[in-house]
């Protein structure tokens, strides 16, 4: 008969196996740490998950994650130029632009990407939202900036189709080569994306 | 000006990075995957939490981990062979002894190992209870279940002084080829020490 774990700690490495990437293994290596830690950081632990059911809201314009002021920071910035509309599958992406410092338009956040196989249909995504929104601030350009995956190259061209329609100018992110990479070591579908796309130097 | 996280997504990420091997990036992953859980499950982790401030106890003989009925499994069992004494770093170590299906002895925690760089001395650690404990179980054999590192080695040696000074058979865990491996990819410290232990066929 193997020894089982105490009821905390098994429910504990049950619980942390939700985490994206983490297996039993890395649940207990978690679980054991935490047994180590001081009460004070464990309810603070426990405080900033609480705070995940109050404070997280997200902007009703365009989906952004917003502050407890409930404000979304970048829909109510007067310096930002609500004729070009980025497009996002989430809520996470919008960090990782605003990071690059490049962009000045507004967001939309889709909350998904197409994917037949997992049963997301156009019909259930809110794609309406997105048209009614572009057609309500006269949207001069929408930059798609979703992965370049099966599904999010389906959900950029359906979406191609339908912005076309209401007359705006629709980019999608580069495809080429990633900053600091070899051509050793690229593959050949990124390395043709890039030669198809090469700009004057 | 970047976009900052909202508070109580930073603070989340903050509190993450204190897991073992968890950095910024993976933080946030956690962070952002846990924003999407539902209330209950949200509900569910606080508890198994809080459940550690509560729940937790280390057994007072062998300072192994203590299911709520707060007796420790191992050393209430008649079964086991109490002249017999496994001396592990942490708790957690029993479950991996223990999992091997081999051992049929009892424990006994040192709850950490030498190291005088980190600055836990011998003076430092409860070794004095260990001895102690031998004397009152009258030990025949002590089986050192310690990591093959400076530190574990260390610790070993300090312990199999001590311990034969009471007139105990010491011995160690065997140090060789892990199961699977193959020779091409053992280190020259581990084949040395397997050929230096090798054992009749």
């Amino acid at each position: 008969m193997k020894l089982k774990y105490p009821d905390y700690l098994s429910n504990l490495v049950n619980v942390l196996k939700r985490l994206p990437g983490v297996g039993g293994k890395t649940a207990e290596r978690f679980a054991f740490n935490l047994l180590s830690w001081p009460e004070e950081n464990l309810s603070e632990l426990e405080n900033v998950i609480a705070a995940l059911k109050t404070d997280l809201h997200y902007c009703e314009n365009c989906g952004a994650l917003m502050d407890n002021e409930k404000k979304c920071l970048i829909c109510n910035d007067p310096h930002r130029d609500a004729s070009i509309v980025c497009v996002v599958a989430s809520a996470k992406d919008i960090f990782a632009m605003e990071h690059t410092g490049e962009y000045h338009g507004i967001y939309h956040v889709l909350g998904g990407l197409l994917s037949p196989l997992e049963g997301r249909h156009a019909e259930d995504m809110f794609f309406q939202t997105l048209l009614d929104r572009l057609k309500a601030l006269e949207t001069q350009e929408v930059i798609i900036a979703l992965d370049s995956t099966l599904e999010g190259d389906a959900t950029a061209l359906y979406l191609k189709k339908k912005i076309e329609e209401l007359d705006v100018k629709v980019s999608r992110l580069a495809l080429g080569m990633p900053m600091g990479s070899s051509l050793d070591y690229l593959d050949e579908g990124t390395l043709g994306r890039a030669l198809v796309g090469r700009a004057k130097f």
